[in-house]
């Protein structure tokens, strides 16, 4: 937003006291069964260190103001909290949330039921949830960027397919009361520096070194990082993608850019050898409901339609190499009304059971 | 760090893909014993909601340029992470971070030991994690701001008091592995909007509307809030301050700046009335090592040496009128090293014992 926008604001700020009622409640009373976990921690990964030439004079300094000559600045990691429960499988889940996201994606829901986090804890896989390079807890920088407070929520609430602002989807999986949506919105947290595409793989790649072998779970824009990761480090034994943003094609093969109403979608070219790696392991693709086949005029629909076309390619792609890739569209199989978030939507616990399957089938489930 | 600063800046990138070896695995093996937790979840509490005028036209956007009218952005909330054991008792402990801190405070150290949010689950508390407005995993400011890589790491390591940049202090509790001091140095996340007082303390007062009667855990930039949101709701029971950075005191009664090299050092001035609150609730406020009595030429010393004697004041002023507040000064009890952070230092269990040792004196520790 520009001054001139900020100027003309006439914001208002509606104290949104709300009662935020049995929100911390619910996940218990639909689970009474305890979470044994075994270890649970956090780290940072990956990075880098900026230093700045000169020397520290631990008496220069003036009250609070930074004088830099000499310091370091360490920046540019991922944040990762880790659960690993009592008789966990053999590979655990690494999570990597999308644009404007962070690893609260994978918590509880904004209905204060359990996410994928919970759930997956209780299938005995140990977790890991990943706040990308300059996101979240991981929020130095070392570039440096203005944040800056745009209304923008209607607009992610239609690219999110929750429905066609201000309504819902008729068949949609989303609560509908006013404070799933406050939560919903309030899971949104900014860049603190410009996403890099290669520090978001490198990173994600670079956890694997420290899990082991392990399962990669991407949504949306974690989705392109989460090929490249695949592609860095063979620890990565299956990659798992909820509606990606984009997808990675061999040198010669990649599609023409897909024109839609909200820009072109272009994939990224990697040599064969790269993209041969991918076909080494599983990969599943889900995606969910309303997004048509042909161009639309609203937002989410349009943003979608080509990241699931060009993602059949990639599927395609992925296949004709010899690789095992399936794209699931939900409401082929008879499950509507998802969102972009299928796994904190109302039928996550469904949506849920379909990964473990695919997991079982692909015998990547296994007890140590 | 000034655009002529950035200019000059010879900055040279060290890539860290440092071993992290063995840091995910450490807090399991130090204790064997599995966490079981009853429930655990995430979910944002207070905030605002800025609304642009006009109206959001579902057609009218540009690519990703978000177009403000009628748009809506939620923002100034605070983020909780929860965990609640079996058989809990019955006060749950909420814990408030600091200064460029998010809840990692509080989490894994910066070498890999268990931090206060493991061993007091394991002490069968209930846990709150709060990302203070504007911070970590709570993004989402109404107020812009600009994000700068300044490298001021040696400041921060003097002013947490490990040592005089670039020796450790020979007592200190502190790990003096690099990878530990890489760790530390990372676990520091940048303000996303401008600190401000009343936001966290009105946010953190209303986390006690979910949680109930509860114990208030502050560190250093947290403890003034803390004061604040001790007056501001009567679900806290307690308050425990680890190096708080201010205090509070009765109008009429706030004592003269105290001048330091760190800058003067004021407290607030609140009504008797509320003043009054906090002599109803038992207070305990820690300090570690290393901080002298007479003006240093250090960095770190003199910034908490008059802090220590401003809360020295508080203290006294709390108890003359009734209340009950505790100062200890670690090394006068023969606690010797601690930093800035004693719940992550070396001794953090010796740490938590005099905690545990205090909720039992006051009662407060109870079983539901």
């Amino acid at each position: 937003m520009s001054m001139k926008h900020r100027k003309l604001f006439a914001a208002f700020l509606l104290s949104t006291s709300i009662i935020l009622s049995g929100i911390a409640m619910a996940a218990g009373r639909d689970n009474p069964k305890p979470l044994i976990i075994q270890e649970q921690g956090s780290f940072a990964v990956g990075g880098t260190v900026v230093k700045h030439p000169g020397t520290y004079d631990n008496r220069n300094f003036n009250n609070w103001n930074p004088i830099p000559e000499g310091q370091t600045y360490h920046g540019d990691h991922a944040y990762v909290f880790y659960q690993i429960p009592v008789k966990a499988r053999k590979l655990p889940l690494v999570f990597l949330h999308g644009a404007g996201q962070s690893s609260k994606t994978w918590e509880s829901t904004p209905d204060g039921r359990e996410g994928f986090q919970n759930i997956f804890l209780r299938r005995q896989f140990g977790v890991y949830l990943i706040d990308q390079p300059r996101r979240g807890k991981a929020g130095r920088s070392t570039v440096a960027t203005a944040i800056d407070p745009t209304p923008n929520e209607q607009m992610w609430y239609d690219i999110f397919r929750v429905g066609l602002w201000p309504d819902y989807f008729p068949n949609v999986q989303f609560p509908r009361d006013a404070e799933s949506l406050n939560q919903y919105f309030r899971q949104m947290t900014p860049n603190t520096g410009p996403f890099d595409l290669e520090l978001v793989s490198a990173t994600t790649a670079e956890l694997f070194d420290k899990t082991g072998p392990g399962i990669l779970v991407t949504h949306s824009q974690g989705g392109l990082p989460g090929w490249y990761a695949g592609i860095k480090n063979t620890n990565i034994k299956a990659v798992v993608a909820y509606e990606p943003g984009s997808y990675v094609f061999p040198e010669g093969e990649l599609p023409e850019p897909m024109p839609s109403l909200t820009g072109d979608l272009s994939g990224r070219a990697v040599p064969v050898d790269d993209f041969m790696k991918l076909t080494k392991i599983p990969i599943v693709l889900y995606f969910g409901d309303n997004i048509p086949e042909e161009p639309s005029e609203q937002l989410g629909a349009e943003n979608w339609r080509v990241r699931l076309q060009l993602g059949r390619k990639f599927v395609d792609t992925v296949n004709k190499y010899g690789g095992d890739a399936t794209l699931v569209e939900l409401p082929k199989i008879g499950i509507y009304g998802n969102t972009h978030f299928p796994f904190s939507d109302l039928n996550n616990v469904q949506i849920a059971d379909l990964l473990s399957d695919w997991m079982k089938e692909k015998g990547i489930d296994k007890y140590k």
